[in-house]
Protein backbone atom coordinates (compact mmCIF):
# COMPACT_ATOMS: atom_id res chain seq x y z
CA UNK A 1 0.00 0.00 0.00
CA UNK A 2 0.86 3.28 -1.30
CA UNK A 3 0.74 6.54 1.00
CA UNK A 4 -0.15 9.27 -1.35
CA UNK A 5 -0.74 11.92 1.49
CA UNK A 6 -0.79 12.54 5.02
CA UNK A 7 -3.74 14.51 6.53
CA UNK A 8 -3.34 17.84 8.82
CA UNK A 9 -5.44 19.38 11.10
CA UNK A 10 -6.03 20.53 15.08
CA UNK A 11 -6.47 17.27 16.42
CA UNK A 12 -2.95 16.04 17.65
CA UNK A 13 -4.73 13.36 20.22
CA UNK A 14 -7.92 11.20 19.54
CA UNK A 15 -9.48 12.37 22.27
CA UNK A 16 -12.25 15.20 20.70
CA UNK A 17 -12.12 14.21 17.25
CA UNK A 18 -15.35 13.88 15.96
CA UNK A 19 -16.89 10.20 15.29
CA UNK A 20 -18.95 11.62 12.44
CA UNK A 21 -18.44 14.90 10.41
CA UNK A 22 -21.57 16.98 10.25
CA UNK A 23 -22.56 18.75 7.13
CA UNK A 24 -21.95 22.10 8.22
CA UNK A 25 -18.63 21.20 9.67
CA UNK A 26 -15.94 24.40 9.99
CA UNK A 27 -13.55 22.07 11.14
CA UNK A 28 -10.51 22.21 8.24
CA UNK A 29 -8.14 19.01 7.15
CA UNK A 30 -5.07 20.21 5.04
CA UNK A 31 -4.37 17.34 2.93
CA UNK A 32 -0.52 17.43 2.05
CA UNK A 33 0.57 14.77 -0.86
CA UNK A 34 3.53 12.85 -0.65
CA UNK A 35 6.00 12.49 -3.77
CA UNK A 36 5.81 11.36 -6.75
CA UNK A 37 1.77 12.13 -6.31
CA UNK A 38 2.68 15.91 -4.83
CA UNK A 39 1.69 17.07 -8.98
CA UNK A 40 -0.67 19.40 -10.04
CA UNK A 41 -1.43 16.27 -12.66
CA UNK A 42 -2.76 14.59 -9.80
CA UNK A 43 -5.70 16.13 -8.98
CA UNK A 44 -6.34 17.87 -12.66
CA UNK A 45 -10.23 18.09 -12.14
CA UNK A 46 -11.01 17.47 -8.57
CA UNK A 47 -12.16 21.19 -8.28
CA UNK A 48 -15.20 20.17 -9.78
CA UNK A 49 -16.47 17.98 -7.24
CA UNK A 50 -17.71 19.65 -3.76
CA UNK A 51 -17.13 16.62 -1.76
CA UNK A 52 -14.79 14.05 -1.96
CA UNK A 53 -13.97 10.30 -0.02
CA UNK A 54 -10.81 9.84 1.78
CA UNK A 55 -9.41 6.15 2.25
CA UNK A 56 -7.06 5.96 5.14
CA UNK A 57 -4.93 4.27 7.68
CA UNK A 58 -6.55 3.47 10.89
CA UNK A 59 -3.47 4.37 13.11
CA UNK A 60 -3.96 1.35 16.09
CA UNK A 61 -0.49 -0.31 17.20
CA UNK A 62 -1.27 -4.28 16.81
CA UNK A 63 -0.85 -4.89 20.44
CA UNK A 64 -3.78 -2.19 21.37
CA UNK A 65 -5.75 -4.07 19.25
CA UNK A 66 -9.06 -5.77 20.83
CA UNK A 67 -10.46 -7.89 19.28
CA UNK A 68 -9.80 -10.72 22.37
CA UNK A 69 -13.34 -11.80 21.02
CA UNK A 70 -15.95 -13.08 23.95
CA UNK A 71 -16.76 -16.45 25.22
CA UNK A 72 -17.25 -19.14 23.24
CA UNK A 73 -16.73 -16.82 20.05
CA UNK A 74 -13.98 -16.90 17.26
CA UNK A 75 -11.42 -14.20 18.11
CA UNK A 76 -11.32 -11.09 16.36
CA UNK A 77 -14.82 -11.03 14.67
CA UNK A 78 -16.83 -9.03 17.08
CA UNK A 79 -16.09 -5.20 18.55
CA UNK A 80 -18.09 -3.67 21.05
CA UNK A 81 -18.89 0.02 19.71
CA UNK A 82 -18.91 2.99 22.49
CA UNK A 83 -22.22 4.36 20.88
CA UNK A 84 -23.63 0.58 22.83
CA UNK A 85 -22.43 1.27 25.82
CA UNK A 86 -19.33 -0.80 25.13
CA UNK A 87 -21.00 -4.11 26.03
CA UNK A 88 -22.99 -5.28 23.17
CA UNK A 89 -20.87 -7.17 20.52
CA UNK A 90 -21.39 -6.24 17.12
CA UNK A 91 -19.65 -7.74 13.97
CA UNK A 92 -16.74 -6.13 12.90
CA UNK A 93 -18.30 -5.43 9.48
CA UNK A 94 -21.49 -4.49 10.93
CA UNK A 95 -19.67 -1.67 12.68
CA UNK A 96 -16.96 1.29 11.69
CA UNK A 97 -14.94 0.36 13.75
CA UNK A 98 -10.88 0.98 13.45
CA UNK A 99 -10.40 -2.68 14.69
CA UNK A 100 -10.99 -4.39 11.44
CA UNK A 101 -9.29 -7.30 8.97
CA UNK A 102 -8.04 -4.19 6.94
CA UNK A 103 -7.33 -1.37 8.87
CA UNK A 104 -8.94 1.20 6.68
CA UNK A 105 -10.72 4.05 7.49
CA UNK A 106 -13.78 5.43 4.58
CA UNK A 107 -14.61 9.40 5.19
CA UNK A 108 -16.15 11.80 2.93
CA UNK A 109 -15.30 15.38 2.94
CA UNK A 110 -16.17 18.42 1.82
CA UNK A 111 -13.29 20.04 -0.72
CA UNK A 112 -12.94 23.43 0.71
CA UNK A 113 -10.55 24.52 -1.70
CA UNK A 114 -7.17 23.62 -2.74
CA UNK A 115 -3.87 25.32 -1.73
CA UNK A 116 -0.34 25.70 -2.91
CA UNK A 117 -1.48 21.73 -4.36
CA UNK A 118 -2.69 20.87 -1.00
CA UNK A 119 -6.90 20.12 -0.79
CA UNK A 120 -8.01 22.08 2.13
CA UNK A 121 -11.01 20.01 2.96
CA UNK A 122 -13.72 20.08 5.79
CA UNK A 123 -15.40 17.39 7.85
CA UNK A 124 -12.45 14.53 8.45
CA UNK A 125 -12.69 12.69 11.49
CA UNK A 126 -9.33 11.80 10.99
CA UNK A 127 -5.93 12.55 13.61
CA UNK A 128 -3.21 14.77 12.44
CA UNK A 129 -0.66 12.99 10.56
CA UNK A 130 -3.22 10.88 9.31
CA UNK A 131 -2.00 8.32 6.40
CA UNK A 132 -3.62 8.46 3.29
CA UNK A 133 -4.27 5.80 0.92
CA UNK A 134 -6.71 7.35 -1.85
CA UNK A 135 -8.74 10.11 -2.72
CA UNK A 136 -11.46 9.67 -5.09
CA UNK A 137 -14.19 11.46 -6.26
CA UNK A 138 -17.76 11.69 -4.09
CA UNK A 139 -20.47 10.98 -7.03
CA UNK A 140 -23.85 11.43 -5.80
CA UNK A 141 -25.72 9.65 -8.23
CA UNK A 142 -23.89 6.34 -7.15
CA UNK A 143 -22.66 6.94 -3.74
CA UNK A 144 -25.91 8.81 -1.90
CA UNK A 145 -29.11 6.50 -1.20
CA UNK A 146 -30.75 8.58 1.17
CA UNK A 147 -33.28 5.72 1.59
CA UNK A 148 -30.56 3.80 3.32
CA UNK A 149 -31.82 2.51 7.03
CA UNK A 150 -28.81 1.90 9.48
CA UNK A 151 -28.80 0.02 12.36
CA UNK A 152 -27.90 0.75 15.62
CA UNK A 153 -25.64 3.77 15.14
CA UNK A 154 -28.44 5.61 13.95
CA UNK A 155 -30.42 5.76 17.62
CA UNK A 156 -27.60 7.82 19.12
CA UNK A 157 -26.81 10.45 16.11
CA UNK A 158 -28.71 13.09 17.15
CA UNK A 159 -27.53 13.38 20.36
CA UNK A 160 -25.47 17.02 21.05
CA UNK A 161 -24.51 18.76 24.30
CA UNK A 162 -25.01 22.34 24.58
CA UNK A 163 -22.16 24.17 25.36
CA UNK A 164 -21.89 26.74 28.01
CA UNK A 165 -18.87 29.41 27.51
CA UNK A 166 -19.80 31.74 29.93
CA UNK A 167 -17.13 34.13 29.92
CA UNK A 168 -14.17 31.93 28.79
CA UNK A 169 -15.32 32.67 25.22
CA UNK A 170 -13.90 36.46 25.64
CA UNK A 171 -10.22 34.44 25.40
CA UNK A 172 -10.71 33.36 21.96
CA UNK A 173 -11.56 34.51 18.36
CA UNK A 174 -14.56 33.76 17.08
CA UNK A 175 -13.98 31.25 14.62
CA UNK A 176 -12.01 29.29 17.09
CA UNK A 177 -15.10 29.20 19.04
CA UNK A 178 -17.23 28.05 16.65
CA UNK A 179 -14.28 25.29 15.88
CA UNK A 180 -14.32 24.07 19.55
CA UNK A 181 -18.29 24.33 19.68
CA UNK A 182 -18.33 21.86 17.28
CA UNK A 183 -15.87 19.34 18.95
CA UNK A 184 -17.31 20.04 22.53
CA UNK A 185 -21.36 19.48 21.54
CA UNK A 186 -20.68 15.91 19.98
CA UNK A 187 -19.47 15.22 23.65
CA UNK A 188 -15.67 14.10 23.58
CA UNK A 189 -15.76 12.31 26.72
CA UNK A 190 -15.14 8.82 27.08
CA UNK A 191 -18.49 6.63 26.70
CA UNK A 192 -18.13 4.49 30.05
CA UNK A 193 -17.25 7.97 32.01
CA UNK A 194 -19.76 10.74 33.16
CA UNK A 195 -19.11 11.97 36.38
CA UNK A 196 -20.08 15.00 36.77
CA UNK A 197 -17.60 16.18 38.92
CA UNK A 198 -14.68 15.78 36.73
CA UNK A 199 -12.86 18.19 34.65
CA UNK A 200 -11.90 16.87 31.30
CA UNK A 201 -9.23 18.13 29.44
CA UNK A 202 -8.90 18.82 25.33
CA UNK A 203 -6.19 20.19 22.63
CA UNK A 204 -7.70 21.54 19.60
CA UNK A 205 -5.06 23.07 17.30
CA UNK A 206 -3.17 25.96 19.66
CA UNK A 207 -5.65 25.73 22.25
CA UNK A 208 -6.60 23.83 25.16
CA UNK A 209 -9.90 23.89 26.84
CA UNK A 210 -11.07 22.17 30.30
CA UNK A 211 -14.65 21.39 31.09
CA UNK A 212 -17.21 19.75 33.01
CA UNK A 213 -20.18 18.00 31.73
CA UNK A 214 -24.07 18.01 33.78
CA UNK A 215 -27.47 17.29 32.73
CA UNK A 216 -26.62 17.91 29.08
CA UNK A 217 -24.71 20.72 29.12
CA UNK A 218 -20.97 21.06 29.09
CA UNK A 219 -19.43 23.67 30.71
CA UNK A 220 -16.19 25.50 29.35
CA UNK A 221 -13.97 26.27 32.52
CA UNK A 222 -10.85 27.45 30.75
CA UNK A 223 -9.46 27.80 27.41
CA UNK A 224 -6.39 29.18 26.82
CA UNK A 225 -3.27 28.77 24.30
CA UNK A 226 -1.66 25.57 24.73
CA UNK A 227 1.52 25.78 22.11
CA UNK A 228 4.43 28.16 21.98
CA UNK B 1 -3.91 -6.47 3.12
CA UNK B 2 -6.33 -9.58 3.70
CA UNK B 3 -9.01 -10.68 1.33
CA UNK B 4 -12.03 -11.48 3.52
CA UNK B 5 -14.07 -12.45 1.04
CA UNK B 6 -15.06 -13.17 -2.99
CA UNK B 7 -18.10 -11.69 -5.23
CA UNK B 8 -19.98 -14.07 -7.26
CA UNK B 9 -22.21 -12.89 -9.81
CA UNK B 10 -22.26 -13.70 -13.46
CA UNK B 11 -19.94 -11.61 -14.64
CA UNK B 12 -17.41 -13.77 -15.71
CA UNK B 13 -15.57 -10.96 -17.88
CA UNK B 14 -15.47 -7.65 -17.27
CA UNK B 15 -17.31 -6.73 -20.24
CA UNK B 16 -20.74 -6.13 -19.65
CA UNK B 17 -20.43 -4.58 -15.97
CA UNK B 18 -22.35 -1.80 -15.02
CA UNK B 19 -19.87 1.39 -14.64
CA UNK B 20 -22.46 2.47 -11.90
CA UNK B 21 -24.77 0.46 -10.20
CA UNK B 22 -28.44 1.79 -10.30
CA UNK B 23 -30.88 2.81 -7.24
CA UNK B 24 -33.03 -0.13 -8.60
CA UNK B 25 -30.74 -2.88 -10.00
CA UNK B 26 -31.77 -6.44 -9.83
CA UNK B 27 -28.46 -7.57 -10.39
CA UNK B 28 -27.12 -10.00 -7.29
CA UNK B 29 -24.01 -10.55 -5.97
CA UNK B 30 -22.91 -12.89 -3.49
CA UNK B 31 -20.07 -12.34 -1.09
CA UNK B 32 -18.73 -15.36 -0.06
CA UNK B 33 -16.43 -14.83 3.27
CA UNK B 34 -13.24 -16.08 3.51
CA UNK B 35 -11.83 -17.95 6.57
CA UNK B 36 -11.52 -17.28 9.64
CA UNK B 37 -13.93 -14.52 8.36
CA UNK B 38 -16.51 -16.96 7.63
CA UNK B 39 -18.69 -17.01 11.07
CA UNK B 40 -22.25 -15.22 11.75
CA UNK B 41 -20.63 -13.50 14.99
CA UNK B 42 -18.36 -11.59 11.81
CA UNK B 43 -21.84 -10.13 9.99
CA UNK B 44 -23.75 -9.61 13.84
CA UNK B 45 -25.88 -6.86 13.56
CA UNK B 46 -25.47 -6.34 9.86
CA UNK B 47 -29.06 -6.97 8.52
CA UNK B 48 -30.36 -3.56 10.54
CA UNK B 49 -28.64 -1.64 7.87
CA UNK B 50 -30.02 -1.71 3.92
CA UNK B 51 -26.73 -0.78 2.30
CA UNK B 52 -22.91 -1.50 2.48
CA UNK B 53 -19.68 -0.14 1.36
CA UNK B 54 -17.30 -2.72 -0.05
CA UNK B 55 -13.56 -2.36 -0.81
CA UNK B 56 -12.43 -4.74 -3.17
CA UNK B 57 -9.31 -5.48 -5.26
CA UNK B 58 -9.18 -3.92 -8.51
CA UNK B 59 -7.77 -7.09 -10.90
CA UNK B 60 -5.29 -5.06 -13.15
CA UNK B 61 -2.42 -6.87 -14.38
CA UNK B 62 0.75 -4.30 -13.47
CA UNK B 63 1.93 -4.53 -17.02
CA UNK B 64 -1.73 -3.49 -18.48
CA UNK B 65 -1.67 -0.09 -15.99
CA UNK B 66 -1.81 2.52 -18.80
CA UNK B 67 -0.74 5.15 -16.41
CA UNK B 68 2.09 6.05 -18.92
CA UNK B 69 1.62 10.03 -18.74
CA UNK B 70 1.58 12.65 -21.23
CA UNK B 71 3.79 14.92 -23.19
CA UNK B 72 5.51 16.92 -20.43
CA UNK B 73 3.49 15.27 -17.50
CA UNK B 74 3.86 13.36 -14.83
CA UNK B 75 3.83 9.14 -15.35
CA UNK B 76 1.27 7.69 -13.46
CA UNK B 77 -0.77 10.58 -12.34
CA UNK B 78 -3.45 10.68 -15.08
CA UNK B 79 -5.85 8.71 -16.46
CA UNK B 80 -8.11 9.22 -19.68
CA UNK B 81 -11.97 8.25 -18.31
CA UNK B 82 -13.47 6.46 -21.29
CA UNK B 83 -16.81 8.75 -20.72
CA UNK B 84 -15.03 11.54 -21.75
CA UNK B 85 -14.24 10.19 -25.41
CA UNK B 86 -10.24 8.63 -23.74
CA UNK B 87 -8.81 12.01 -25.29
CA UNK B 88 -9.29 13.91 -22.15
CA UNK B 89 -6.77 13.62 -19.37
CA UNK B 90 -7.51 14.15 -15.44
CA UNK B 91 -5.82 13.58 -12.27
CA UNK B 92 -5.94 10.07 -11.26
CA UNK B 93 -7.92 11.57 -7.47
CA UNK B 94 -10.09 13.49 -9.41
CA UNK B 95 -11.57 9.54 -11.03
CA UNK B 96 -12.44 6.53 -9.46
CA UNK B 97 -10.10 4.74 -12.67
CA UNK B 98 -8.92 1.28 -11.56
CA UNK B 99 -5.65 2.42 -12.52
CA UNK B 100 -4.44 4.18 -9.08
CA UNK B 101 -1.79 4.11 -6.40
CA UNK B 102 -3.71 1.64 -4.27
CA UNK B 103 -5.89 -0.26 -6.71
CA UNK B 104 -8.51 -0.66 -4.31
CA UNK B 105 -12.10 0.00 -5.38
CA UNK B 106 -15.38 1.83 -3.54
CA UNK B 107 -18.92 0.57 -4.05
CA UNK B 108 -22.12 0.63 -2.19
CA UNK B 109 -24.43 -1.89 -2.54
CA UNK B 110 -28.22 -3.18 -1.28
CA UNK B 111 -28.20 -5.75 1.27
CA UNK B 112 -30.73 -7.96 -0.01
CA UNK B 113 -30.74 -11.30 2.54
CA UNK B 114 -27.84 -13.20 4.48
CA UNK B 115 -28.28 -16.91 2.93
CA UNK B 116 -26.29 -19.71 4.37
CA UNK B 117 -23.44 -17.12 5.84
CA UNK B 118 -23.17 -15.19 2.52
CA UNK B 119 -24.39 -11.34 1.65
CA UNK B 120 -26.23 -11.41 -1.38
CA UNK B 121 -26.57 -7.63 -2.32
CA UNK B 122 -27.24 -5.77 -5.25
CA UNK B 123 -25.89 -3.24 -7.54
CA UNK B 124 -22.16 -4.32 -7.36
CA UNK B 125 -19.90 -3.39 -9.91
CA UNK B 126 -17.47 -6.23 -9.57
CA UNK B 127 -16.24 -8.96 -11.87
CA UNK B 128 -16.92 -12.19 -10.66
CA UNK B 129 -14.05 -13.59 -8.32
CA UNK B 130 -13.56 -10.16 -7.23
CA UNK B 131 -11.43 -10.15 -3.76
CA UNK B 132 -12.88 -8.08 -0.86
CA UNK B 133 -11.08 -6.29 1.44
CA UNK B 134 -14.05 -4.92 3.53
CA UNK B 135 -17.55 -4.52 4.33
CA UNK B 136 -18.63 -1.41 6.21
CA UNK B 137 -22.33 -0.35 6.90
CA UNK B 138 -23.69 2.31 4.85
CA UNK B 139 -24.28 5.43 7.01
CA UNK B 140 -26.81 7.68 5.85
CA UNK B 141 -25.96 10.62 7.59
CA UNK B 142 -22.53 10.47 6.91
CA UNK B 143 -22.27 9.05 3.61
CA UNK B 144 -24.93 10.73 2.28
CA UNK B 145 -24.29 13.70 0.82
CA UNK B 146 -27.37 14.70 -1.84
CA UNK B 147 -26.35 18.13 -2.15
CA UNK B 148 -22.97 16.84 -3.83
CA UNK B 149 -21.89 17.77 -7.21
CA UNK B 150 -20.25 15.53 -9.57
CA UNK B 151 -17.70 17.25 -12.16
CA UNK B 152 -17.35 15.99 -15.28
CA UNK B 153 -19.18 12.28 -15.20
CA UNK B 154 -22.47 13.66 -14.26
CA UNK B 155 -23.19 15.00 -18.01
CA UNK B 156 -23.37 11.69 -19.13
CA UNK B 157 -25.02 9.65 -16.09
CA UNK B 158 -28.21 9.89 -17.62
CA UNK B 159 -27.52 7.89 -20.91
CA UNK B 160 -29.29 4.78 -21.78
CA UNK B 161 -30.21 2.69 -24.43
CA UNK B 162 -33.43 1.35 -25.38
CA UNK B 163 -33.19 -2.29 -25.64
CA UNK B 164 -35.56 -3.76 -28.48
CA UNK B 165 -35.39 -7.52 -27.58
CA UNK B 166 -38.04 -8.60 -30.59
CA UNK B 167 -38.53 -12.47 -30.57
CA UNK B 168 -35.34 -13.41 -29.02
CA UNK B 169 -37.38 -12.03 -25.61
CA UNK B 170 -38.67 -15.53 -25.94
CA UNK B 171 -36.35 -17.60 -25.68
CA UNK B 172 -35.48 -16.34 -21.80
CA UNK B 173 -37.35 -15.87 -18.83
CA UNK B 174 -38.59 -12.71 -17.34
CA UNK B 175 -36.23 -12.52 -14.55
CA UNK B 176 -33.42 -12.86 -17.06
CA UNK B 177 -34.86 -10.44 -19.72
CA UNK B 178 -34.65 -8.61 -16.49
CA UNK B 179 -31.58 -8.49 -15.62
CA UNK B 180 -29.96 -8.32 -18.97
CA UNK B 181 -32.17 -5.42 -19.87
CA UNK B 182 -30.27 -3.55 -17.16
CA UNK B 183 -26.89 -4.44 -18.26
CA UNK B 184 -27.61 -4.11 -21.99
CA UNK B 185 -29.02 -0.32 -21.67
CA UNK B 186 -25.99 0.84 -19.79
CA UNK B 187 -24.71 0.29 -23.41
CA UNK B 188 -21.81 -1.77 -22.94
CA UNK B 189 -20.06 -1.25 -26.26
CA UNK B 190 -16.06 -0.01 -25.92
CA UNK B 191 -16.44 3.72 -25.64
CA UNK B 192 -14.47 4.59 -28.97
CA UNK B 193 -16.69 1.95 -30.79
CA UNK B 194 -19.74 2.70 -32.76
CA UNK B 195 -20.40 1.10 -35.40
CA UNK B 196 -23.72 0.57 -36.45
CA UNK B 197 -23.17 -2.93 -38.13
CA UNK B 198 -21.18 -4.56 -35.44
CA UNK B 199 -22.41 -6.89 -33.64
CA UNK B 200 -21.53 -7.27 -30.17
CA UNK B 201 -21.11 -10.73 -27.57
CA UNK B 202 -21.36 -10.61 -23.73
CA UNK B 203 -21.92 -13.23 -21.56
CA UNK B 204 -23.92 -13.06 -17.99
CA UNK B 205 -24.35 -15.80 -16.06
CA UNK B 206 -25.41 -18.59 -18.01
CA UNK B 207 -26.63 -16.49 -20.67
CA UNK B 208 -25.15 -15.06 -24.18
CA UNK B 209 -26.17 -12.30 -25.67
CA UNK B 210 -25.44 -10.94 -29.53
CA UNK B 211 -26.36 -7.40 -30.04
CA UNK B 212 -26.24 -4.31 -32.42
CA UNK B 213 -26.77 -0.48 -31.00
CA UNK B 214 -27.80 1.94 -34.10
CA UNK B 215 -29.48 5.21 -33.48
CA UNK B 216 -29.78 5.06 -29.63
CA UNK B 217 -31.53 1.10 -29.77
CA UNK B 218 -30.31 -1.75 -28.95
CA UNK B 219 -31.33 -4.37 -30.81
CA UNK B 220 -30.72 -8.16 -29.42
CA UNK B 221 -30.11 -10.41 -32.04
CA UNK B 222 -29.63 -13.54 -30.45
CA UNK B 223 -29.68 -15.15 -26.66
CA UNK B 224 -29.12 -18.37 -25.31
CA UNK B 225 -27.39 -20.14 -23.10
CA UNK B 226 -24.01 -20.52 -22.90
CA UNK B 227 -22.79 -22.88 -20.62
CA UNK B 228 -22.60 -26.13 -20.35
Amino acid sequence: MNIIAYAHNGFHDKFGIPRQAREDSVLETRIVFTDPYRQPEAIRGIEGYSHLWLLWQFDIPQAANPLEGGKGESPSLTVRPPRLGGNTRMGVFATRSPFRPNPIGLTSVRLLRIEDGDLIVLGADLKDGTAIYDIKPYLPWTDCHPEATGGFAEATRDYRLCVEWGSAAQEITEAQRLALNEILSQDPRPAYQHDPERVYRLDYADLHVAFRVADGILYVQEVRESRL
